[in-house]
């Protein structure tokens, strides 16, 4: 199959080497900045583009995936009439590309990605929505290549799906960067946390985090909450969210 | 070697168990609550008490695994002159001993335990302080037993590490359960973010958090933000935090 990929981000990067890896042409890649298209482009001699403009008639498939709001401005350069098209946005409906494209629809891996860590898409999973069946079959098809992870979700459980990845990996990471920048202060390095991260990420998986609450939130522990919170009193920022986590933690188990 | 085991929660539950493996022998169980001290005690042959008073005067080492304010409820109770005793508290000082006992200490165990999920001590963490440099060896012969990865850490950096557990553990899991609570409305399986999770913990480990960071906060993507704020206008509670943490996340990447 002939791929066209626009963008050249984190999911870009992944995917773009992820259906190349199964025998797919990425015949040309998209960025709206010349040399991130480039540094992705020259992994599979790939065509480089700045120019919307100046993309191929002839592929079979063209993935947008760029930021959120990025998909519209693009769309309003182009059309993918008598195309095939996703965009891969866990947050931006179907209907964006109303009027704009006739086999359309999403293909969004559910996963954080970064450069420079490589990633396994086998048990990834590719939640897919498409404007008709036959293409919804081509999707499913196309996902399966890459993972044996296959959901059929529909643009409003998306952003819900979206909204709660947010709070179950980016602010996870966040509050694994507060941990480590408090051990920091003192010189104690954040791998003491190492099996601490892991047993709760595993435990959550096994017994369900409701049941896998612990800490002095949880026992409501006031003489132990209120001895953090003076160990915050120089972070404010740092209070605030203790506060709040530890407070709805208590409301959750009273 | 003889210990008395003060305490019947989740801790104390574990540790029992951790020395029991290692042909040590549990000779008594202590907890206020004397069905909790017996459901512990059977399971070694060891008598339950419910009164301080009838504490064994024979044992090599009494551990005092209760809640951090129980320990000086204890302590007012008893004392330990002339014997071996600690605490397994990470926010509660070595000097809640003084005056109470002769060669005291901590032994804080740095991991979630529940009570009906089973766990390797192996790699867990002990972090270790005495009271004297000979009970500091006692201490560090005693974890070994149970972990090759004792450390040491004095009362204030523990409390800092305590601190630091909360957000990396007990909060992470609680972002856990809005993920959960968020997707269950819905009837999407809190098993789709499973991948995700792991991914986030491993991915911590190996790149730091600092750096691993990702997701529409990290971006500043004011529109996904947005969406995500009025897909949770009816859970104040939930949009708070959302906009806490990601207020963070954003001031921390700026």
């Amino acid at each position: 199959m002939k791929i066209v990929l626009l963008g050249s981000g984190n999911l870009a990067w992944h995917l773009s080497g992820a259906f190349y890896e199964m025998k797919n042409e990425i015949i040309q890649i998209y960025s709206r900045n010349i040399e991130n298209a480039t540094s992705l482009a020259v992994k599979y001699g790939a065509t480089a583009i700045s120019n919307a403009e100046l993309l191929s008639n002839n592929a079979d498939l063209y993935i947008i995936a760029v930021s959120d709001n990025a998909i519209e401005q693009i769309l309003k350069k182009t059309d993918f009439i008598n195309k095939n098209v996703v965009h891969t946005a866990g947050s931006v409906s179907i209907s964006v590309f109303n009027g704009k494209a006739t086999n359309f629809g999403v293909f969004y891996p559910l996963q954080t990605f970064s450069k420079d860590r490589a990633i396994e898409f086998n048990n990834i999973p590719i939640c897919i929505e498409a404007s008709n069946e036959v293409f919804n079959k081509f999707l499913i098809e196309l996902a399966r290549q890459i993972s044996n992870n296959v959901w059929q979700i529909n643009s409003e459980n998306r952003k819900i799906l979206h909204l709660s990845a947010v709070f179950a990996c980016n602010y996870v990471n966040h509050l694994y960067t507060i941990a480590e920048k408090i051990l920091n202060e003192k010189e104690i390095p954040f791998s003491i946390l190492h099996e601490l991260i892991k047993e709760t990420a595993y435990k959550a998986l096994e017994m369900d985090p409701i049941n896998a609450q612990t800490g002095p939130a949880r026992r409501n522990d006031i003489e132990v909450l209120k001895k953090h919170l003076d160990l915050l009193s120089s972070r404010p920022e740092l209070k605030k969210i203790y506060e709040l986590l530890g407070r709805d933690i208590y409301l959750n188990y009273s």
